[in-house]
């Protein structure tokens, strides 16, 4: 269960100061978005929602946290917090609505993953943990699609424990990277938990707790002969490789078999058809070669190319960190805003840079498909609507636009999840996620293999945007 | 508490086996090291024993993850884990001996940073664990400490739950990195758990909540006059600074005043140089300027060359994620091992490269120093001992030997913390090993800004790692 401090400070003194100024149940839109696709790829895997559930289903400040509260204090030594702002949180009980895209989606930048409806200050609360879930899990779902995808269609498992980012990093690492298509995980917390399959047989200590190697592997056998996969590499591979051999005869003779050897250092294009070729001309057609050692998806595609007779991937750090780019750069803005007579105000925040400018309104995204692939994701306004054939404005050009004419099919992606504080979402099993991340990646990248895809702007929520930019701009020059 | 399923499937299989071989009450000593220092620097920063401490001190399994335990299957279908070995885990109690190097401290590769010994089945059961947490925060506090470093005394204030790998990604990075330098966080849970200092003032919502950024930085102040640090740059930079000096000057009337502002966009070093130009030309010259976006060391040396007019560094996804390398490479290898005659067996694993062979042995690590500066660390073994004028053989190319003669103090760095399974080092405050990490580096880092240190064997432990070496090749040559 995670603490609703679990948050940055700021978070609480904003909070403080809509309270102060009666603001905290103006009815506020919130919009968690990420701006780019990660590792240069040309979609992502929404990922974290049941985490989010769980966060928002019991959050409520304890008598602990408050008094923990209490003690803050402002640079001058006054307290951050008055008593009566803590009361006031003590008896707060969580009534937002939340709306969010299924976990295993295929979602694009700019897309609200969630959407968050409620009062000014319950919306702020929440920010940063909300971000903190769904830009991780987010990352690592699309890097294990990213990573299955190269292994196209062969086992994927997931190794990274011992270098993930803490025990979190590790259990939510390995969740998300089942969602996005791995086969099963190392860690057995997260099998435990979230009911993935979890595999592992043994490591070098075993092989040097032995005299000597084939030692080691005789043990091995003796006590574990229905899950026989032996690490040949503690001393030398090729003859590691002749000794599992030797004990995958030992194994049928018992009515048992060698299930595989694994492969964790060297030139693994090379080692393994050269242990392919050892265990084929022993008879050993079926024991597979896994494969481990600094994995990611671009060794992959490599050593595949290379010819390598590998057929099941040990994927660790590179995936449970994603190495090449540890962070997705989701953001949390604030979109509309009721005032004072209850009319929204639609809200941005202006940026140099037209694709860093927040997008104003509260947001649906509808899916265009024809002959079952998806065209098209079209953001619009709820209050605004959205025509049938609609126009779609481009986000990085406002000037472009273009118009959906051909298409047979739509759904609207965000969800209801939490109305008025409450759990409307039905649990979705992780098997299920991962189906449908692994049902949809495969049908976007048939089309997509690495072009963009379009998303925009419905046009009247584009036009919208324009005048408030204009508003905006044309008020700071009164200013300047 | 972390669970013990926090762990590798591999580690139970092993421990299985140890199990019904009777092995698993042999004495064993690991070690855990890493090998490369981070982010291509010469030194880390050693941190996360205190949760390493609080892991062990509850280790035990519940009837809860048994009963998972014995749920899992082999390929075949059968039980992986037969219910006597269950059994055996249900009643098992932690009985290891532990020495770790305080945290805080400098460290290099191949030091072991961790050292464990006891029965081989719990000390291999905890290794996936204590990999999670010592590699990602030490790797934290070492970012940290460089991050530090750049900003030359300057303040550092951690910003990174937002993007961090989940929440005790989140939790641990606060932690490591208050450890390694930083001031304060931004996590209030951080500050809570673990006595840091939070910081925190608004964001861009605050400001897009009301009709201008005038009304919004008025209604900040007078909610909060003692905590008043403005962000300027929702709409454009050096108006929000305008505005925020019009408030500066109402605060001052009241008898509060403008902390600071905080630049969170463009060009940091134009910008803070323009700012501070109108703070002080207006008289705000305490007023400091607080920079945020996409900071790491190299963006603040780079600024500070510039002369940006910075004294507030808030550094976030770089330092919680650190995003340039976003996993420290520890590894926990087997080092030595009583025998059924109770005689210890020196072990290692054979590589291809020299640094990648593991290090036989039982390991305390001695530092020398002269005029209070280290001048090198020497590791050697508790049964052979280390002279006073050590000889120190090379990692890297074991023909090179050094005659340490020069020093006048000496330290080793392990101490001890778990005997038999009993905690025995005291709890140690944050603020302390915070103060470590601050001495040590600052020391170093004057003698070494950019220099390799000099670290290795004591001599007879390097002639017996070449020997151990030789047998097992002459016995790999015998096989093949």
């Amino acid at each position: 269960m995670i603490s609703p401090l679990l948050t940055d400070l700021y978070q609480l003194t904003m909070a403080y100061g809509y309270w102060k100024l009666n603001m905290h149940d103006r009815e506020a839109v919130f919009q968690l978005i990420f701006r780019r696709n990660p590792f240069r790829g040309n979609y992502a895997v929404a990922c974290g929602l049941a985490d989010v559930v769980d966060f928002l289903k019991n959050w409520r400040f304890s008598a602990a946290e408050l008094a923990y509260l209490a003690t803050l204090t402002a640079a001058n030594g006054e307290a951050l917090f008055p008593a009566e702002f803590l009361t006031y949180l003590a008896q707060l009980a969580f009534r937002c609505d939340i709306d969010a895209i299924p976990e295993g989606t295929v979602v694009f930048p700019h897309e609200p993953l969630v959407r968050i409806t409620g009062p000014l200050l319950q919306a702020q609360l929440i920010e940063s943990t909300l971000l903190n879930i769904v830009n991780f899990q987010t990352l690592i779902a699309t890097k294990s699609s990213r990573v299955c995808q190269a292994a196209q269609g062969e086992s994927v498992l997931e190794f990274g424990m011992r270098r993930a980012q803490g025990p979190n990093g590790a259990l939510a690492a390995s969740r998300a990277a089942y969602v996005g298509g791995c086969e099963a995980t190392s860690n057995v917390l997260a099998g435990m938990l979230y009911d993935i399959p979890v595999r592992g047989t043994h490591a070098h200590s075993w092989v040097t707790a032995f005299a000597d190697e084939m030692s080691a592997f005789e043990a091995y056998a003796a006590v574990m002969p229905q899950n026989c996969v032996l690490l040949v590499d503690t001393y030398d591979t090729l003859t590691g490789v002749q000794h599992a051999i030797e004990i995958g005869k030992k194994l049928h003779a018992r009515g048992s078999k060698l299930l595989g050897i694994r492969l964790d250092s060297g030139d693994l294009a090379e080692l393994s058809k050269k242990a392919r070729k050892l265990l084929d001309d022993a008879g050993f057609i079926d024991t597979k070669i896994v494969a481990s050692n600094s994995l990611d998806e671009y060794a992959i595609r490599r050593l595949r190319e290379q010819g390598a007779q590998i057929s099941v991937w040990g994927v660790g750090t590179s995936l449970a960190t994603a190495y090449d780019q540890p962070a997705l750069d989701g953001v949390y803005k604030l979109s509309a805003l009721r005032d004072a007579e209850g009319q929204w105000q639609y809200k941005l925040k202006l940026s140099e840079q037209a694709v860093k400018i927040s997008n104003p309104g509260i947001y649906q995204v509808r899916r265009f498909f024809q002959n079952g692939q998806q065209v098209a994701d079209v953001m619009y306004d709820v209050e605004l609507g959205i025509p049938v054939e609609p126009e779609l404005t481009s986000l990085a050009d406002p000037a472009t636009t273009k118009k959906l004419t051909s298409h047979d099919a739509s759904v609207d992606l965000l969800q209801p999840v939490f109305r008025q504080g409450k759990l409307v979402y039905p649990a979705e099993s992780i098997h299920v996620m991962r189906q449908r991340a692994m049902q949809q990646v495969s049908a976007f990248v048939d089309v997509y293999p690495t072009a963009e895809y379009a998303v925009g702007l419905e046009k009247s929520l584009g036009e919208l945007k324009q005048k408030l930019i204009h508003d905006v701009s044309i008020n700071l020059k009164k200013i300047t």
